[in-house]
């Protein structure tokens, strides 16, 4: 292994086993012990509101929300707009418009059929009543991310969309208010971290309860999410960015270097994996990568990435990655091949795919339409990418006459009988006039 | 108030809006300081597997697994089945049949469509790999909760489905078993509480990992799923059951009277509400729940439930009772009236409604087709009923060719540069030749 390089594997050594099991099991993500901390948080604002509100938000982002309102007002937000770099507001704009496009084919649809029993049955989808949105404060507030989670939110018909941003010492990010305006967000406050999820959740002061909370947050961020799940619907807790590449040797190296860099500027705890066929092909991109580190003006990060958590798998063919990549279940994956339909149907467990050599994962990020809100830390197997379901419930129904009742009903007081409950056997029976 | 009533109020007087108000907010969840005992056992059991698992096993289920086998074996679950009570077994039979119909047209319809910049996007389904069903033991153990939880499981093509269930002393119950093989099991392992959830999703000993984990359970049993929730998906985590009944006064006050209890019965914990708009009626049904329990079998846990948690609300009209509905978003709403269509299409927050006079709950219970696990404590506000979705997970997808990527690109380009993430940029960038 090279000392300043990721990890490499060949899929025919004899260690590889073990050495791809280890690299499958390796946790990136913090444990960060800070749930004592939160509960305390969550608590406090729970049964303090607006004072503990305060307190917090003056403690952690130096900054005092009853003096310097609440609120950002809507005619900020509208300035912030206004006063956007053309060029970066028409960007922002045709995004909007793609994954508005995109989600708006997510809407699911009602169900309502009659069977041959005479029963009638089905299911109706309705919006959340109020979502709150999070929104990082300093270096990872991202106008893309403000898109991603609240245009879903408004194409599920939420009619108050309300956001929470940090703002220490009072600083807030003007393409970041610039965006939630485009996205129709309704609500913008002030406030941050794991006392700003727990007021969004119970309400707390000028801020009424949610339904729903998503967006992307630090540890304690994350932590408040999942104690405040079952009181809110939540998004799934996201970890570190994650990029597998499955490319061929008629790559450009260059750019296959540039899509594992991608993933690699985010965090040092990202990770970025190439699966090749073409040994010559990965000492390429390797060569490339050290070359575009040089000038990269994230290269610090980036590198940290690559050497932590980076690694190049040498297979002997490209059909041999693909139960590597199942396991792995990334949350990106690029299939660079020039037919990449066949390696696509195999793949079980990813977040999001990109086709073909000229699909960056990064135009998924920005503009493709499909969320980035993916999930991470192998949770492919069994979460989803955010949608319009995450802002949306179901309710389902039953309406039966009294022929219907006498086809199946018998059969439901026979169970309820079985399982030592009478009251629920009556309540079918005394319809059926016994 | 009658001393042994349920609460009574009337919309009409002067402090309707603070009693009603109480009620919404009353919790019938206990809070239940399990979560530092139940972290404990989840790492014991992550760190140390089988052993672990055994140990927690002996002595909370005074039960050797080692000893006595850890698995149910597949000719037990078959000699249940065969065993059963003739009328029974055709009740389960009837039951599976419809809720696995019911469920089959829950299969979502994948995604793959091509927009005016070329640019091919969509989202492909598909079941994950391995689920785990916890399944209650002693009283709670319900076959027909079996049912609902395996068939949608089975229904999204998983593969493997692993239940889990206490046998104190080595007992079980045989409906339990005759029912996961009806819905098709895959396993069934006897060990319950957090070790068995911890079980499920770390492995340990026989059982392999599952990547959803979902059933309902005790206090122990639910702040598991809560901790392990991001290495595995769940269910909604479930609280005591309740049932709201808007009626009519043309309706029989003694079917009424049976649909209350029917949910009364459950728990001291649960909940039933009846809104009407005819005071004489409300008087019927409370007289007619009072003769029912002086015979039902499980009258002590239903007078509990009705004179602790019940309430009758006397409403102008019965379009006044939605707002309030709303409000309390029960997990199971009755509308027993004539035409229930005007009164459902206002609803907007239940579990799952039941139209007119003909549809008791406790037929949804067991035999409608629509899943019975269903959102409680106000959930129902973000929260649905589980389906065959809980078992899936959607991977999206984007394909550009090089005319799309010139369309789109530049705005991804712009987009990456505003961020500070130079590396998205290039890898855009370097396949539009900058």
């Amino acid at each position: 292994m090279q000392p300043d390089g990721p990890l490499r594997l060949d899929a025919r050594d004899a260690g590889f086993d073990a050495a791809f099991d280890a690299l499958v099991d390796a946790r990136r993500e913090a444990d960060g012990d800070v749930s004592r901390d939160v509960a305390r948080i969550v608590a406090d604002v729970r049964d303090h509101g607006e004072a503990a509100l305060a307190d917090y938000t003056r403690k952690f982002d130096r900054h005092d929300p009853v003096a310097a309102g609440w609120e950002i007002p809507k005619a900020e937000r509208e300035a912030a707009l206004a006063g956007l770099d053309p060029e970066l507001r028409a960007a922002l704009e045709l995004a909007a418009a793609r994954i508005r496009a995109y989600h708006e084919k997510q809407r699911p649809a009602d169900s309502d059929m009659t069977d041959d029993a005479g029963v009638r049955m089905g299911a109706r989808w309705r919006g959340v009543d109020a979502a709150g949105l999070y929104v990082p404060g300093g270096r990872a507030a991202y106008p893309s991310s403000v898109l991603m989670n609240a245009i879903p939110a408004k194409v599920a018909g939420v009619a108050r969309l309300a956001m929470v941003t940090p703002t220490p010492g009072g600083v807030v990010n003007p393409t970041v208010l610039a965006a939630a305006e485009i996205a129709g967000v309704d609500e913008v406050w002030r406030v941050g971290g794991a006392q700003a999820v727990a007021a969004l959740a119970y309400g707390a002061g000028p801020i009424a309860p949610v339904d729903v909370v998503v967006g992307p947050g630090n540890a304690w961020v994350a932590e408040a999410k999942r104690q405040l799940y079952g009181v809110v619907g939540i998004d799934m807790v996201a970890g570190p960015s994650e990029i597998v590449v499955v490319a061929d040797g008629a790559n450009d190296p260059d750019w296959i270097a540039a899509d594992l860099l991608s993933q690699a500027e985010h965090d040092p705890t990202s990770q970025s994996i190439l699966f090749t066929d073409d040994a010559d092909f990965a000492d390429a991109v390797a060569a490339a990568v050290d070359r575009r580190l040089a000038t990269l003006a994230t290269a610090e990060t980036a590198r940290t990435s690559w050497t932590a958590n980076g690694a190049i798998v040498l297979v002997a063919a490209l059909d041999d990655a693909l139960p590597l990549v199942d396991r792995l279940a990334p949350e990106h994956l690029e299939l660079a091949v020039a037919d990449p339909e066949p390696l696509f149907a195999r793949v079980r467990h990813a977040g999001s795919v990109f086709l073909g050599r000229h699909t960056p994962e990064a135009v998924g990020d920005y503009v493709g339409g499909p969320n980035h809100v993916l999930p991470t830390g192998r949770r492919a197997r069994f979460a989803s990418g955010l949608s319009v379901l995450d802002f949306m419930k179901r309710t389902s129904f039953l309406a039966l006459d009294p022929d219907a009742l006498a086809a199946i009903g018998p059969a439901a007081v026979t169970l309820a009988r079985a399982e030592g409950l009478p009251a629920h056997a009556a309540s079918v029976a005394v319809r059926l006039g016994e």
